[in-house]
């Protein structure tokens, strides 16, 4: 095994629980609250229900639930399917460095290992923890030239924070968890080809499974090659673009990942929220009718138009990736949860008829979280806002109880409230929580 | 979809049984006596041990068997099990024009499907072909530059070839199929940092369960994007490094890609056959005692160097990849089997000490298939040969009968010689068998 695989995979297997300050400990509740509303929000959407009939015919023993719903799978395709959900309608949490929603692959791949491998819930937020930090620790190391190569880096990271996080689980020395970052550099995989189809989700699905196959196999004795990390032909030379992972090992834990994670309010791309954030206030506080808005004109940082540029989506899926969809319904419907990005709010006349008059530029000297909005109405006259920081960027985050509140509406058709108060307590508590299974007995629906 | 995923989608979803030539029934029956071979020769392998143990905790209904043995598993994880065993001993199948191992991936995933799809011999070998055109054809187009970056291309393509085969045995129209393929092409991995690993033979068994679950979700209605097989951020752009797909539809069957199959005699990268020909026919014929050879001086095709160059090899696995061993245990043993690139056999004192008297020398103008060895002996003698086309090359083919043979020498561990028959008399006569199945239950191991 390379240096790199090897000291990353000694810091993994040795940290304790007690390292961890207050801080961790509080954003884990956050991200664990969120990685919930995301999947069972999303427990009905076609997407899971086609991930689902597709596998149930082969599923193995009922070892874990898919969350929002009283179907339960093996592991393995637990793991695919919740980490699919979690995803489906892109409101999951960001890692603003690197592009990376950290949770969703290695949390998935936790939580379905939980039903063979039963652990505390201080037990397991100490593996929740360090997956997330082996994954944001190499993305931050790659992701520049790697996304612009046109790699899904949610995808490609998270299968080696699931393998992190599930060979901690396992109680994998050193030397079988250097085994299993190389089983899981070797699955790395996900175009951005995929955007604004079912397969982006599937990217985190596919990372949690892998990750935790990776574990695993390398439980068994199953071995990786010594350079697929880094070294000759391995994965940062080829998917990194030869940046170095050098740097990786002395970063882990200098701070946390997990304390400049993010969470979106809105459901679409991060970088439209300072858009939408614009488009309610004057909506709130000028527009009383949008039908007479002549022109929205918008000044975004350069990449809302590389990666949102999408002019006429046709599916909610795609309007996730569209300026012009998410500043027009924001003023039509005044708000930008799922419902503003689904497939019957993609065909909505109104929000068709607006989104011809939305015209974004780009600005390089604004920040990715700053956004102005300027809506021209049919008498001529205009109304400008500048948003400096978006609703959930570090700089103005989501409070926890904004995030409890998303949790709730996100998962109200799925569980009842009296569950729902549960899991948010599970969360909050778990690092006393005896047996971190009851996160799964929470998120499932009552049978 | 882009026009190039539509268009190989409407020839795989088009083609009829009667279209084929003799010619491509007969590879087709050799192709998978070799298939059996190798997967069911390597059955017993610590590689296929660790991979049936980590899964079968997690394995849905016994749909499927492990070739050679007598445990049975769902679909998805029968196909990630037997096709890694196919190419545990690097003793499959090449296509030479792209060094892909074109069987496994395809048929490893179609025999897993048959116990929920079941078909005739006739349909089961259509899907069979086009998968492996699938997957050749693109595997031609961008052969050289993905190779070179460092992909392992049995990898990467084969899962487009399996998810071709199992969505024709599904029946899925050309729009279904073209969104498998895009699924599949998001799955498409595998680092060649993983050669000499375990890893390696993985990625043959990834890719078939890939490609199936790809056909499994395109059943179901999952989306892939228009553009992931070629376009923006796609499949031929990111790891074709770029090359184009344009030609792959006009050219499928044009001949078929079985047609220019091979099958090797020894249990090593098939680059090294013509070194051990040559090796095999001097000791036949003038060396009576290895231990006697001072030199051995070989002149190989430059690739040699670059796939096999390396000079201690600690491991079975790892001395299929060194032309060091391949010479010294030619000329220790009399041969080339799986016996010959064991772990016992990488570390055997007779082989060590004549690995340190081989001496490769790359030379441009030889061909792939072509070596010369000459041999000093301690007196000072030498004797040399040269070989035009190496055993198992397009020039020098494996015989029919050589192919049987190879299947019960390999087989012969796991099954008994009337079932060994039983299997070779169905490969031959797969387009007059009732129902394919039939395959499945004469490779397993008696219960």
């Amino acid at each position: 095994m390379s240096d790199i695989a090897r000291a990353i995979a000694a810091y993994v297997s040795s940290r304790r629980p007690e390292e961890f300050a207050p801080a961790v400990r509080h954003e884990t509740a956050r991200a664990l609250i969120n990685f919930f509303a995301c999947a069972i929000g999303a427990s009905r959407h076609a997407t899971v229900d086609a991930a689902l009939a597709a596998v149930q015919p082969f599923a193995g023993p009922p070892q874990a639930p898919v969350f929002g719903r009283r179907e339960r799978l093996d592991a393995l395709n637990a793991a695919l399917v919740n980490g699919t959900s979690s995803h489906v309608f892109d409101f999951d949490d960001t890692l603003l460095s690197c592009a990376v929603h950290p949770t969703g692959p290695v949390v998935a791949a936790q939580l379905a290992l939980l039903g063979q491998r039963p652990q505390s819930g201080a037990d397991f937020m100490l593996a929740f923890v360090l997956g997330v930090e082996v994954e944001a620790g190499i993305a931050e190391a790659i992701h520049a030239p790697h996304y612009a190569a046109g790699w899904h880096i949610t995808g490609t990271v998270g299968v080696l924070g699931a393998a992190a996080a599930c060979g901690r689980m396992l109680g994998l020395g050193p030397e079988k968890l250097a085994h299993a970052l190389g089983i899981a550099a070797t699955q790395a995989r996900g175009l951005r080809a995929a955007f604004g189809s079912m397969c982006k989700p599937f990217h985190v699905g596919h990372a949690a499974q892998g990750g935790l196959l990776a574990a695993l196999l390398a439980e068994r004795g199953f071995t990786a090659g010594a350079e697929m990390l880094e070294g000759r032909r391995g994965f940062a030379e080829i998917l990194g673009c030869g940046a170095s992972l050098a740097e990786v090992p002395e970063r882990l834990g200098q701070p946390f990942a997990l304390l400049r994670n993010s969470y979106k309010p809105y459901a679409c791309g991060v970088v439209l929220h300072p858009v939408i954030d614009g488009c309610l206030v004057l909506r709130e506080s000028r527009i009383s009718d949008p039908s007479q808005i002549a022109r929205i004109a918008l000044e975004v940082h350069p990449l809302v138009l590389e990666l949102t540029g999408r002019k006429v989506p046709q599916t909610g899926l795609e309007a996730k990736f569209s300026v012009y969809h998410a500043a027009a319904v924001a003023f039509v419907r005044g708000a930008g949860n799922e419902e503003e990005f689904s497939d019957a709010a993609a065909r909505d006349q109104a929000t068709l008829a607006l989104r011809a008059r939305v015209s974004p530029e780009a600005v390089a000297s604004l920040g990715k979280d700053e956004a102005c909005v300027r809506v021209t109405v049919q008498d001529g006259s205009t109304s400008e806002h500048h948003v400096a920081h978006a609703s959930g960027s570090i700089a103005n985050p989501m409070s926890d109880a904004a995030l409890v509140r998303k949790l709730g509406r996100l998962a109200a058709p799925a569980l009842s409230s009296a569950a729902i108060d549960r899991l948010v307590a599970l969360c909050r508590t778990l690092e006393t929580v005896p047996a971190a299974a009851a996160l799964n007995d929470a998120a499932a629906a009552a049978a």
